[in-house]
This record gives structure tokens, sequence and C-alpha cells, in this order.
């Protein structure tokens, strides 16, 4: 069982994850990465796919076009745990590594 | 330049398009995927991502987990056209083929 972060966990790990923010009226953290056209977009989706499907933690996301909305929170946890951190760090590498813009 | 279809030919489209329905207060249709696992729900999006890149014309859809919901408009013209339903029923053949439940 993941536990919740504590206040002070999730601010220290707010500082790694640049682009991050916390949703407002539920325990969970998003993002909007902007790419350069659907297929850099997508290619990013693919290769997070593949690390959350490895790691047994899934987004919730919405595509439109090259722009790829997430929200990261924990189910079993019911807010953000330790994996949420570490998703949205792979996925901030990945979208790096693509020239997210 | 596509066009809006017209009411008649809608009403002919949807016949064909099981499952797919009007979006409230918008010119768009909608249908929501429920696959196996997140390994096919995102199989289904992989392969719709590459006939939607083909054809240019590309969807609105939002994946948790094993569910991934599409909303079909065409941007430029403002609404449902015949490349929505060509798009919808290619997702529904994939869907198909990928035993959506």
């Amino acid at each position: 069982m993941v536990e919740r972060l504590s206040a002070e966990a999730r601010k220290a790990a707010f500082k790694e994850l640049s682009g991050w923010s916390e949703v407002s009226g539920r325990d969970a953290i998003a993002r909007t990465f902007t790419f350069k056209d659907f297929n850099e977009a997508f290619g990013f989706m693919a290769r997070v796919a593949v690390v959350a499907e490895k790691s047994d933690h899934h987004p919730e996301w919405r595509n439109v076009y090259k722009t790829v909305e997430v929200v990261l929170s924990t189910h079993d946890a019911d807010g953000v745990t330790q994996r949420d951190v570490d998703l949205a760090k792979a996925m901030n590498t990945i979208a790096g590594q693509l020239g997210q813009s």
C-alpha cells in the first residue's frame, strides 16, 4: 500500500517537478504538455504508456492534437503518492527529450 | 473545405455508427470505448493514431486506464463532417478487432 505524501514531502517533490501544479478540489497533480504536432504528442504518450504499464501506474490524460493534459493521482491511496511523483518525473524527462515547448 | 453534414446525412450516418451519440451543446459526436485493460486501451489508441495522422484528422480523446472517451468534430467546419464519420467508423472497426466490451 502506497501512502499519500505528507505536506512536507509534497512540497519537496514539487520543487523537482517543473511545470506541474496541484489540481483544485482534488488530491491530484496536473500538467499540460504542448508539442510540435500530433505525431510528437502521440509519440510522447506512447513512451509514457510503456513506462506506466511497466510500473503499473497509469495517468488520466486527454489529447487534443498537439497538447496532452495529464492528471496524476493514486486511486488506492485516494491522493498523490510517490508513484505519481515518479511518473511525473518520467513524463518531464520524456517530454524534454522530445523538445516539448 | 469539408462541409458540415446536413441533418439528413447525419441521420443516415448514425445508423451505421454503433455506439456513438451526439454531444449536447456542441456539434460533435462521442463514444466511450471500454477495453480489458490499459494495454488494450492504449493499443486501440495507437492504431487509431496512425489512421488519424494518415488522414490528417485527429480525435479529442481522454484515457483513464481501460476506457477511452472520444469526441469527434471538424474544427475547420465547426461541426460534424464526413471526416468524423469516417474516423468514427475506423475506430469501431479497430475496437471490434480488439474485442472492445
